[in-house]
């Protein structure tokens, strides 16, 4: 698929209901259970995103689009949400990740980007130059990594009860 | 975690509705493309979650919580879906899921499984000797794994438009 601002915005708007829908309710051990030593759990993953929301995609957006003449990302914390997470519940950080993604939707609506604009460019701090439409594209594959991730960690949860079955699942033997 | 039937319904009862969610009013690309050769797109994904209901789960389970001195599986048939799909809108597949996964859970329910049932064991054509747990749990992990699936599919239809981007996400390397 060529990247396409509808059919991106049809993913980003689903992944707030898709958390909903997935983990609101759900006992503690498929929220807080991880995949072992430096992995994160649904919970884990949701503060992530919010964390995204506040600090990467729009304001990304935004270096790309402006008039400066040195046009650097910040690097991305991808362990913010072990601090910023704390004494949250998970029906907080659902209901703030969605309160934010519906902002940054229309946020992104309300840029009205060229398809010359999807060439622009900046730095990446490691990954060096990027275009506005690889961010974008990024947004998108992001979140659904991160529902990959999701229904993975829980999954393996299951990893031992599911006997010989294990071997039918890949994704357990990971 | 160790299995647990109302741990276990938590997620069994959840998969109709994030699919919903998911898939429900998506792009054809979304839906329809896979990931090369032999994979399955999203589409498939659901027919085949279709299949489990009617020849799987609930079969098995009565097979095994039978009189019979003689409990042998019948292989599951993984490529049902795509002559048993054809024809079907993914709206219609997806209410078929649904309406069947609603009856199934009555009928795990009505079952009313102890704790000594869990031990009871049948024939897996493939796999050798199976339990009642073994199967239960692994119809969790069956659902959480297509999820799964079907996000990563959805994910790698972007695998060339991140960029650069895509170092970064495991999913679109494999």
């Amino acid at each position: 698929m060529t990247y396409n601002l509808d059919q991106a915005l049809e993913i980003l708007e689903r992944t707030p209901n898709t958390l909903n829908i997935m983990l609101l309710g759900l006992s503690d051990e498929w929220i807080y259970n991880n995949e072992g030593d430096n992995t994160w759990s649904a919970f884990d993953v949701v503060g992530h995103l919010i964390h995204g929301e506040k600090t990467d995609w729009i304001v990304r957006i935004q270096i790309i689009l402006s008039d400066s003449s040195n046009k650097v990302f910040e690097s991305f914390d991808r362990f913010a949400q072990f601090g910023n997470s704390k004494d949250k519940t998970l029906q907080q950080l659902l209901k703030e990740f969605s309160e934010l993604r519906t902002e940054n939707l229309k946020k992104l609506k309300d840029f009205k980007i060229t398809e010359s604009q999807l060439k622009m460019k900046a730095a990446h701090p490691e990954l060096g130059e990027v275009r506005l439409k690889e961010l974008l594209a990024c947004w998108v594959a992001h979140d659904l990594a991160h529902i990959v991730q999701i229904a993975r960690v829980m999954a393996k949860q299951y990893k031992d009860e599911v006997g010989p079955w294990k071997a039918f699942i890949p994704i357990l033997n990971t």
